[in-house]
């Protein structure tokens, strides 16, 4: 492995690392598609996604000194041009605002990814596709991706209410996720699931009023689950006009998290679907 | 409905709401078992505690001023001697020491519980209990009550290296369940676990390395699903001691977060017991 060269900052107005300034309070999505990446997990997958080319770019790194030493392999999965930037603990904490125990960082880059309608021709003939509806907690989109992943979701298609996955609080509860999962986000809820309807998707909203059990689905090649938020859930358009399923419970309570929902019913139709190591 | 006596907070030091004082970084935890409640639902699940008379009870109340004409049917569900304090914006913001959106938070006290070995004596002959392993995670703990009080578990046993259910945030993501479901924390897993197999429990720690795939599993009388925390996982001298169980995945990924895990875990093993409606 050869010596990667750092570069040292000691001011944190320094203009070569502003994108990491005060993160906690904006957020850089929206502009041309950066995002920051935090922790040694999620920062592996940008670096695989880098590496596979399909859009995701790393172009800096700013990471705590001391931790240099432990993460040099990491450093190696990113190409010599990504600059690596590195600072004590006090101006790396004046840079981001909080203190960062983590003490790793990435800017990426996301180039403008295939339209919704692009993404849903490219479906293999089998496929589960995950949907959100109006989800505008970042915890809930990127728990979504993370269950999207463990159960081999092909997609996940989020109408335009949705939060932008790639905020750094989605992208870290995904868990890098959301750096290797196909996804789009744009359009209304309906024209995204009309749109699934037209090319054969069994459309199942989940819904704690829901006409089947989760578990009694009957599986077909192309299945797509919709999930709306926590309080409102899915507007009634949708319940009537797709089919409907719901999560055994015990009698008189509240319903799931919408994390927690979505992987029991991803985990139940992919096992169904026969998509999943036994 | 009688008009309730609002008490006018205008100092962020008046000793009547020192317990709200600051609430981020400190926490009641451990004081007699005082603990800070907040947001309506978590409130209303409190006065329910507190009618219900099981060792839990309500002390005070604080709330934005805006906010009292709209939960009035809250107040009333507490009883009459619980007293209201009530501030301005700027004030309740000094007081906890960050912006309250919610605007409602009570403190709340639990008389020292049962202990291990009595609330596992006291279970039903039928029963579906959920042990934590040293979760220390905040949300982790309050998915894992979230989850139990969906799939209606008997109680939640939790070791003493879990941490308090009734700190402020594990309280919130359990969405009140902490106030409304059996529970016990104390001493060392395997003793835990030796105490539930003891009284006839099939006793089912799960893993990502699991024997069993989770809807496998043949169902018992009495049953324990056993979790530990995300990055390590349950140790080994429970793997080998007890049944092990997996969750089926896409292959090649990381493991699910626990309170997703959990709650397909105890789906799948209420459901199998036949405990779960349609």
């Amino acid at each position: 492995m050869t010596e990667r060269t750092l570069i040292a900052i000691e001011d944190p107005a320094d203009p070569r690392i502003v994108e990491f300034s005060q993160i906690r309070e904006r957020d850089l999505t929206g502009r041309a598609g950066q995002f920051i990446a935090e922790g040694t997990v999620v920062l592996r997958m940008l670096a695989a996604a880098n590496r596979a080319g399909r859009g995701i770019r790393a172009e800096k790194l700013l990471l705590l000194r001391n931790r240099v030493d432990g993460v040099a392999d990491l450093l190696a999965a990113f190409p010599g041009d990504v600059p690596v930037y590195v600072a004590e603990a006090p101006v790396l904490d004046a840079i981001a605002g909080f203190h960062l125990h983590r003490g790793v960082l990435a800017l990426g880059r996301r180039d403008v990814g295939d339209s919704t309608d692009t993404l849903i021709a490219a479906l293999p003939q089998e496929s589960l596709v995950l949907v959100g509806c109006g989800i505008s907690n970042h915890d809930n989109v990127g728990a979504l991706f993370r269950n999207a992943a463990a159960f081999g979701a092909d997609a996940v298609l989020l109408d335009e209410t949705c939060c932008d996955p790639l905020y750094r609080k989605a992208l870290r509860v995904s868990v890098g996720s959301v750096l290797t999962t196909p996804y789009a986000r744009s359009g209304s809820s309906q024209a995204l699931l009309g749109g699934l309807s037209e090319k054969g998707f069994a459309i199942w909203a989940l819904s704690p009023a829901g006409e089947v059990e989760i578990g009694e689905i009957v599986p077909q090649a192309r299945m797509a689950l919709v999930m709306g938020t926590e309080g409102e859930g899915l507007p009634k358009a949708i319940l009537d006009r797709f089919h409907t399923a719901r999560i055994a419970q015990s009698p008189g309570l509240d319903s799931l998290n919408v994390g927690t929902a979505s992987g029991i019913a991803l985990y139940s139709m992919a096992k169904a679907m026969g998509r999943l190591q036994g």
